[in-house]
């Protein structure tokens, strides 16, 4: 028998098709993992010694080079075709006085994560992992001064069919001046969740997941990775702080040196677990002015794309998911280090162009 | 600039990005048109013959042949991987007392269109499309008499990045125990402006575009077709009833014949200009407790698979359109039946099988 679940955040159903569920295994890319690819790519404008084909640079760590030539770490600039910009106003405009339009005020940045086109999180050092976090908190601080922005949006898109063509490691930051209708939506069933019982939701969930158990991938100090009761679509993947917070800009320099890690090893088991698939990564978090408040929880979610949401997902927000996320769950759970080492799984670390 | 808009019923905002926008022609499909491919596929369970395949029809439009046989015009028959069963209750189950969900209980159907493999309703004659949408019409009837079930939606997938690997055309109905979260929102926002108002917000959507006019393709004496204000990707359409109505399943017999030459007309603008893409279609409907309300109005979209929904759209639920809706529009409502009939656009009438 199918069964439907509900999300305990959003309320919002998914059918696990138990009938037409495949096992784990089934999702891994067949034909093996695509090559390493090239290391340096001249027609690359994300890679180093290319950075004039790219917007002036808004932020990078480098060590004593000079801004938009080569010697950066992490580089972030502005997305050379931005869906908004910062010029503009956030009043309400109409046409004929129903249709509701305003200037697509906000910024979409890029940011570039390695110097290298084909150095991807699960092969980078520690360090490096924690700078692009930390990159992403910097940018966050800073954006958040503009009291235009109501939202700010951190997102991975890996591979054509989550929808980038774009090889070269990056991510990407925007933020709007309205917050999304579908996010007020999931603010105020959690808010009706936290009136009810007087606790945030997202809590009560890490709580349940980790004193059951098994849709656990791995746990640190301050963070739990969980395939969440309601997932999605097969190998959604939730990483939560353990520590309330609203908003992913709030968390200390310990905190996201921590939370780097604990993608990377997230990471490095999607890559090596289903052979480098694609998918989206999302940091959901809360509206800026909403930053302190007891009933959301920030955290980042992982959409593989491994299934294509079709006309029934598009008329009902309802997703049909052929996988059972305490199986999946699983298999990533019992992958280990060691194997996830194997050199006959994927590329080793990639050497930087000369 | 880019703009924001908002859609008038849903409230959700969409992202109209002038700057990365691209011009009409450039969404035609590259290469021309793929072929008009078999008529008859020996292995394909919809084609004509293979009846004993699929799981027993629960509804079709013959002419005195038996049940299960060849000799049907249109054919209904459970899906043989249903997302939802037939078998269940509709009680709330927890895990925890705390993770809800419920049997996966409802009806899972598989319309198939036409016995011969490669007849897209493009090329059908008239009579045979009214047929099709009578079949909607009539297991939307039927099925409404099961009190368990909450939605009737019908959609059609059509081709890979619409999520079907099957040719054959084909539609697809599946009634769900629950009311959608996304749709009870919409349904509240519209609830909201009949509250303000008075009015059913589609109908004063659609009196706006039949007064500005420069979304419009198309009309019949009572329906209109437009590219919605806040259209989420590039040639979005809506069929869009004159006549005030809640749900699809109370169409009079000459509304879904008039409909159905309606669908026609616009499938083969798109078929022809965009050169066959792929796309998804959704009936929007009430739920059927709600059929006979004032504030929702039933109507058809039809949603091209051009671009790739992203990390942006699957955090925010705000899309982000490379394309005017009124440069789109205008593309399609200057397509002309004798350009849409020339024989070097595409396939002519598929034979039926000998």
């Amino acid at each position: 028998m199918p069964e439907l679940r509900q999300d305990p955040a959003s309320k919002r159903w998914v059918i696990i098709a138990r009938e037409r569920s495949r096992r784990p295994h089934a999702f891994v890319r067949e034909g093996g993992m695509p090559g390493p690819g090239l290391a340096h790519l001249p027609t690359c404008p994300f890679c180093s010694g290319n950075e004039e084909h790219t917007p002036p640079e808004s932020f990078a760590l480098r060590d004593g080079t000079t801004p938009n030539g080569p010697g950066w770490r992490v580089r972030v600039v502005p997305n050379k075709f931005a869906a908004l910009l910062p010029a503009g106003s956030t009043e309400r405009k109409t046409e004929n006085e129903f249709f509701r339009w305003m200037d697509g005020v906000g910024t979409h940045e890029v940011i570039i994560e390695s110097p290298v086109h084909n150095l991807y999180i699960p092969f980078m050092d520690d360090r490096h992992v924690q700078e692009i976090v930390g990159t992403y908190r910097e940018r966050y601080l800073t954006l958040r001064e503009d009291t235009r922005f109501k939202l700010i949006l951190i997102f991975k898109n890996h591979g054509v069919s989550a929808g980038t063509s774009l090889d070269h490691p990056h991510s990407q930051l925007v933020a709007t001046p309205v917050v999304p209708t579908d996010i007020r939506a999931t603010f105020q069933k959690a808010f009706d969740f936290f009136d009810d019982t007087g606790l945030c939701v997202y809590c009560r969930m890490l709580s349940e997941e980790l004193r059951l158990g098994k849709r656990v991938i791995l746990e640190s100090d301050s963070f739990a990775v969980f395939h969440p009761f309601a997932s999605r679509m097969p190998f959604e993947t939730w990483i939560v702080p353990k520590k309330h917070g609203a908003s992913f800009g709030l968390i200390t320099v310990a905190e996201a040196d921590e939370f780097a890690l604990v993608l990377k090893q997230v990471l490095r088991k999607i890559y090596f677990g289903l052979k480098n698939p694609d998918f989206n990564l999302v940091v959901q978090t809360a509206p800026v002015k909403d930053e302190f408040e007891d009933y959301f929880h920030w955290h980042l979610q992982i959409l593989p794309r491994l299934t294509t949401a079709a006309g029934f997902e598009m008329g009902t927000g309802i997703y049909i998911n052929v996988a059972l996320p305490e199986e999946t769950a699983q298999f990533m759970r019992d992958l280990k280090e060691p194997e996830l080492a194997s050199p006959s799984l994927g590329p080793n670390v990639a050497e930087p162009p000369a």
